[in-house]
């Protein structure tokens, strides 16, 4: 049990949470977003941060700070909030990034993590090896051994109040990331960043990067607070905390405000390709892309970087909202068609439908019907899963439409896509009281059938009936055989919309 | 040809447009959203509206002014201009609205034209009749015939350089909005708002509002200035944008604040509902919802006014942006996402995807695939449409793989769903330097076997292979029989992504 993170409230995987940071005496909600400060350049001074952005939680790098001369005396001396004239929580990262682009790095974990203690980190991090992507698999497992020793090591060390990272490896191979996930959680270090995903980012892998966060979560405990490291671009935000991310952090904002880069929750755009800011920001309704062109260097670089920065902290407040009215995964399916793969990670993500059912809560607010993906979310499937413990009379009619005016039956379910039959009695709770197209998609009905076959298998001694309006031929082929199939108008039944208004 | 509308960019059949307004010396850029300004109540000045939100265009309702002793003097002694204190272009209404709320008003079309030009309007409106959806066939036609009537009268009436609105109605009729859109076009009038349309989007009928639409705009010219009347909510500009619409008010912003609601692009929220702020403009990085619902009343619906103002011009600026980039499908396809009733409007105009052919440009950005509906895109249906204008040799390897090591084909096509074949030499013009996604789906590959069908059909001499990897079972079931099916790895070429790299 960690009790230094709590969570208040959830979605799909998604939660937030309130993580305690004791060395800080503060409390940080998330998820969160850090933003990256490079002690030797900051785009905007982290006063400003905390004042004008509402930051509370930062990171910057240890090992730089170590390396340079200057910073390290101001850090030892006067301490790494003076130094940044920051007051809220400052994470540190090791120089593990810094390892995996030089090859080597000459300080040891016990020697950065009593570094960063010692400068009044809040959250330190040791050495791990953050293997990328596609390495072969005895490289992984090489590296990964030597990340559970780092985690070991940092383990004996006394670091006071302040926490500390166990970073989850394993490149691509999900059963490492499970492995480690697994490990890292036996720990006792506090936070858990799931490391070296930055390649597959910057390659536009996202379905790949949802398999190696799903993998990593499944070895995690639920109430592990999760990073996910070098992750901050506003579009992908939604779908990686629908995984079970809770913390995030961002040097885009800065590093692509210098090449002239426009983040948005669809991607990324030129400032010289903009005739016009698709963004209500402070910076963005003051401005037009051809005043934010003729500013210095300077000036330009600092409002991009603001704009940046309020369009991934307002996502983040979505995101946050979203998970209070229990519609994260309809701003997942919104969020999917930023980029063709983003498509194909939302629909990755809908892989482990089951994974997310396990985290999702059994009620929320109003399902929307907004794709076919919509067919593949966990609550359709976790009521095909539950359909068994229903109790069916002998002669069971599942019906689009309101009761019927005959007796012939014993009972007169609904049917409603995606998700199956359902009794009557069941339409005002969740999920029922769905909001679904007036033009049902294939995909709809096919789910709604195989919500059919898991009733009909598991009543043999049921014979039941199905009446359906327009439907896909694909969805009727696909009805058990032994299900007869009537047309709405041949039961003598009111017509009645999905609304559940019969 | 109207001459005083100038398109100036396009994307499906959205437009960025110049209408110029002579009487106001002014010019604006369309989309625009005019918002909807009670002359009894200003929630939001008009200088404001111009000074802080850019607003140079907004519409009020000269019949209200007239019933209103103390307003009509004040118009009539110093113009609309002075009376509003807005410098920019005002449109009027004619009291069409209270007519369809109250089933009579006290004024003819003559004597509305003329007090609108007598306070100094910009652009004018004569007495329509707004008739509702679902009225009788019956009665759609009659309430046409006064609409043909009233415009008749308005165009007999000297308005100097005042402009003139020729409404089109016809209710939930497509063959009379049609027809009501020729008839308005054959008129002297200047510009066309699509009329009664309120209703459906109240009870978000937003396929039959496409329906209503899509059926105007084939009776109106392509250069007609077309107007959404009372369509305004941020969720449905795109889609209404790219069915060729170019006029927007809005009343919502002002409306909908006094009963606490905020607008987003995916819907409406109410204020007491929200946590968070899912948004950055001015108001919502400077308040929280608990803030703001600390204010006084007034305060308060000036906060969310603002805000609700802020996010419709971002999402006019988003569309327009979105036009010069050539991906306003991309965003429609985003926006059908907010609620089921998105997804039957997105649904519905793909329906008319020949229509936006029609206007669609023949190159633009990239096409990005990023749901099963981006099959349906005008671009797909184009290229199937052309295929029979391509020439093929007499042994043609359509693939998804690079060419083939063997000189057993004259040629070697590349097969990308969702657009089906075309010669390698086409690869690097649009659409086919498309994104698409690494996990293709089932409605893009039957797209590609269609684009197959088309091209199998119109060259009868030609013996095709076709040469697929891991295609959906329903694809392969709908390529052409007498195409030879091999597998990538039995033709020996390099495999290749559909990035062209080939």
């Amino acid at each position: 049990m960690r009790d230094h993170f709590e969570i208040r409230d959830a979605d799909a995987a998604g939660r937030i949470g309130r993580l305690a940071v004791p060395r800080a005496g503060r409390t940080i909600e998330t998820p969160a977003l850090m933003p990256v400060i490079n002690p030797n350049m900051l785009t905007i001074e982290p006063s400003r941060l905390e004042s004008e952005f509402g930051v509370d939680i930062l990171i910057t790098n240890s090992y730089i700070i170590r390396q340079t001369e200057r910073l390290r005396k101001q850090a030892l001396d006067e301490g790494l909030h003076e130094l940044l004239e920051f007051d809220g929580v400052i994470m540190t990262d090791s120089g593990s990034f810094q390892l995996s682009e030089y090859g080597e790095i000459d300080v040891t974990t016990e020697e950065i993590v009593q570094f960063q203690y010692d400068i009044g980190s809040d959250i330190g991090t040791p050495v791990d090896i953050p293997t990328p992507p596609n390495v072969s698999r005895e490289q992984a497992e090489d590296d990964l051994l030597i990340t559970e020793q780092a985690l070991a090591d940092a383990e004996t060390i006394d670091v006071g109040e302040m926490l500390l990272n166990a970073p989850v490896q394993g490149s691509t191979y999900p059963e490492l990331r499970e492995q480690a996930g697994r490990h890292a959680a036996t720990t006792d270090l506090d936070m858990f960043p799931i490391g070296a995903v930055v390649p597959l980012m910057n390659n536009y892998r996202y379905d790949e990067l949802v398999e190696a966060v799903a993998a990593s979560k499944r070895g995690l405990d639920a109430d592990c607070p999760v990073h996910l490291f070098g992750a901050g671009h506003p579009m992908m935000l939604a779908l990686a905390v629908a995984l079970g991310c809770d913390l995030f952090d961002s040097a885009a904002y800065a590093l692509y405000a210098r090449a002239e880069r426009y983040l948005t929750v669809s991607g990324t755009e030129q400032l010289d390709e903009l005739d016009y800011f698709p963004c209500s920001c402070p910076i963005c309704s003051e401005y037009t892309p051809e005043a934010i062109r003729a500013e210095d260097d300077e000036t330009r670089e600092r409002l991009l970087a603001e704009h940046n920065l309020h369009v991934t902290f307002e996502e983040i407040r979505r995101i946050k909202q979203a998970i209070r009215s229990g519609n994260l995964l309809e701003l997942v399916d919104r969020r999917a068609r930023g980029h063709p793969a983003m498509y194909d990670g939302y629909r990755a993500l809908l892989d482990h439908a089951e994974q997310l059912e396990a985290e999702d809560p059994v009620s929320k607010g109003s399902f929307f019907y907004t794709s076919s993906e919509s067919a593949r979310r966990p609550e359709v499937l976790r009521h095909h899963e539950r359909l068994d413990q229903l109790s069916t009379p002998d002669q069971l009619l599942l019906s689009e439409a309101g009761a019927p005016d005959s007796d012939e039956y014993d009972a007169a379910w609904r049917l409603v896509a995606p998700f199956g039959p359902f009794p009557r009695a069941l339409s005002e709770t969740y999920p029922f009281t769905a909001q679904v197209p007036d033009r049902p998609d294939r995909e709809g009905q096919l789910a709604a059938t195989e919500g059919v076959r898991w009733l009909v298998e598991a009543n043999p001694d049921t014979e039941f009936t199905v009446a359906i309006d327009e439907w896909h031929a694909d969805a009727i082929e696909e009805l058990p055989e032994r299900v007869r199939i009537k047309q709405i108008a041949e039961i003598g039944a009111s017509t009645s919309t999905a609304d559940g208004d019969s």
